[in-house]
């Protein structure tokens, strides 16, 4: 087993906070978050030391009928600009492009034209030939790329392998670690991310972590697993993001010893504007519901069908389960 | 650094669960649950395959004014024998008893005479030679003994070796870990599991771990320290109990293997008993005030007074903190 890197009292300077608030929060609120909202967010990002924002996804407008989503689910060049100008900050700007719901040939600038700094890439593991055709498109384009393959918890441990020896060929920057299901507890979570931190020594990559809340480990997990030498920490202010969300970055921020990180400014934005969120309804976080998708290893999709229907007999919830598995 | 014991897939005779719903989550509402939902509470941990239920603290009645507290603030004998007769069950009984607040000479009947099996004696680090005083006691009465020895996140490490070899050569059965200020991260609680375990180690006792979710590592730590050989596991159900609350039942009878647990039982307890008192008002779990003094490793009291006055200036109460600290 590798050994852990660093310790308790230590600043790990590889270590990079990128805030996912508005790429996974919006898929609790449609991406209609209000041009203030995102503002502040970037204000309070900028203030509290965070490495990268992610402003949303960049999906195909063939695809997706712009009239039907807030503008974070498209990610255009002047809606990023509109919020950070030139970004004159020392945080980075990413955003996402999945797999097959992207125009990624013709919706990206040349990185020296665009505000965006880096590029992620999420795809399910049988996609990891045209992740990889991504990533190299974005790395020509001149900008960071990172590839996030979700629901590892379901693949094959020797796919799972094969897929990262194939990124690790690729120009790919960052690998991430992705917990779709919430289903890890920290000893799986720490023993994939050894897996992924073995199969790019040498490379120079470095690896990712994303967690989510179901079970109420996304801030453990994440933190068991930078142990282990991840480096990219995935957050959200107050854990937005869909189902039982994500990991916290007000947490993170109370863990992490680097001075440069600082919890008030953060503190100040929920305060502010995140409690207003969940006053005027937008909901999620950890509940039974998603704890027992968690614990069974599956999509939280029939716990998000459970909560829109308001139901409450998450006894009868947990037989259906049992029944479907 | 010793190895974790067992694995993720197999079961761990070792392991018991301690539910302390009534005794933690006691201090949320004054002790005054119904009589049906500790009865009830009693049937679903039976049925769930719980292996202690405690039923509250044995304080002393010349220091606290009964008409002034719920009667598990007392568990007299008759009361607990009104929930479940000779408790004809597998289930064993647990009552707490607080240094310095328990008339433990006088309070205690055999128990050859009592449906009491185990008393834990609750203290401070430096009420250790008071507490091994009454484990002996208990232990000549014929009760299992545990000691829990609180705040020990803000103990001298010497002081607490000191502790524990001195807990080591009484009779009690099971001294427990616990995070009473929720200020501890995995690899802390793992490495002071290890130091009690090794002060143990062929004596014969066990190793308990209480933990407090301030900052949602509640079952994260619980777990953690389960894998390097802790294996008294306490839980309340919904994490019911102080301020952040504690682990949860049902995340830890989701993640154990042992078919005896059955979490169905307690997700309908939950449903028709939990979520009634959450709706009359009673209030406990993690939230940002009990998140900041875990993180700077202070008692909870500052983070209930901001609960019980309404408070939502959260980035002022941080400062208070910080200018306290």
């Amino acid at each position: 087993m590798s050994p852990r890197k660093g310790n308790l009292m230590g600043v790990r300077e590889d270590v990079k906070i990128l805030d996912a608030t508005i790429r996974d929060g919006g898929l609790c609120n449609n991406f209609e978050f209000t041009d203030e909202f995102v503002t502040e967010l970037y204000k309070a990002n900028v203030k509290a030391g965070i490495d990268y924002m992610e402003f949303g996804y960049k999906s195909s407008t063939a695809m997706f009928d712009e009239s039907k989503f807030g503008k974070w689910k498209f990610c255009k060049e002047e809606d990023i600009r509109k919020i950070v100008g030139d970004n004159p900050s020392d945080m980075k700007i990413s955003v996402m492009a999945d797999v097959g719901r992207c125009d990624y040939k013709t919706d990206f600038l040349k990185k020296s034209e665009s505000v965006i700094d880096m590029v992620r890439v999420a795809c399910y593991i049988h996609q990891i030939p045209a992740a990889a055709e991504m990533v190299e498109h974005f790395h020509d384009l001149g900008y960071e790329t990172a590839c996030n393959i979700m629901a590892v918890s379901q693949a094959n441990s020797d796919t799972l392998m094969q897929a990262l020896d194939m990124l690790a060929h690729t120009n790919v920057d960052v690998i991430y670690l992705v917990d779709s299901y919430g289903s890890l507890y920290p000893e799986n979570a720490s023993d994939l991310a050894q897996k992924y931190i073995a199969a790019v020594e040498g490379t120079g990559k470095s690896i990712g972590f994303h967690a989510h809340n179901n079970q109420n480990l996304a801030f453990a997990n994440t933190i068991e697993t930078m142990s282990y030498g991840v480096s990219y920490l995935d957050a959200t202010v107050q854990g937005m993001g869909r189902g039982a969300g994500n990991c916290s970055t007000e947490l993170l921020l109370g863990f992490l010893k680097n001075p440069k990180y600082n919890l008030y400014h953060i503190l100040k934005f929920i305060e502010k504007h995140v409690q207003a969120l969940k006053a005027e309804g937008v909901v999620w976080g950890y509940d039974l519901q998603y704890m027992l998708t968690g614990q069974l290893n599956r999509h939280p999709r029939e716990a998000i069908d459970y909560t829109n229907d308001g139901r409450a007999d998450i006894s009868e919830f947990y037989k259906t389960l049992l029944d479907n598995h």
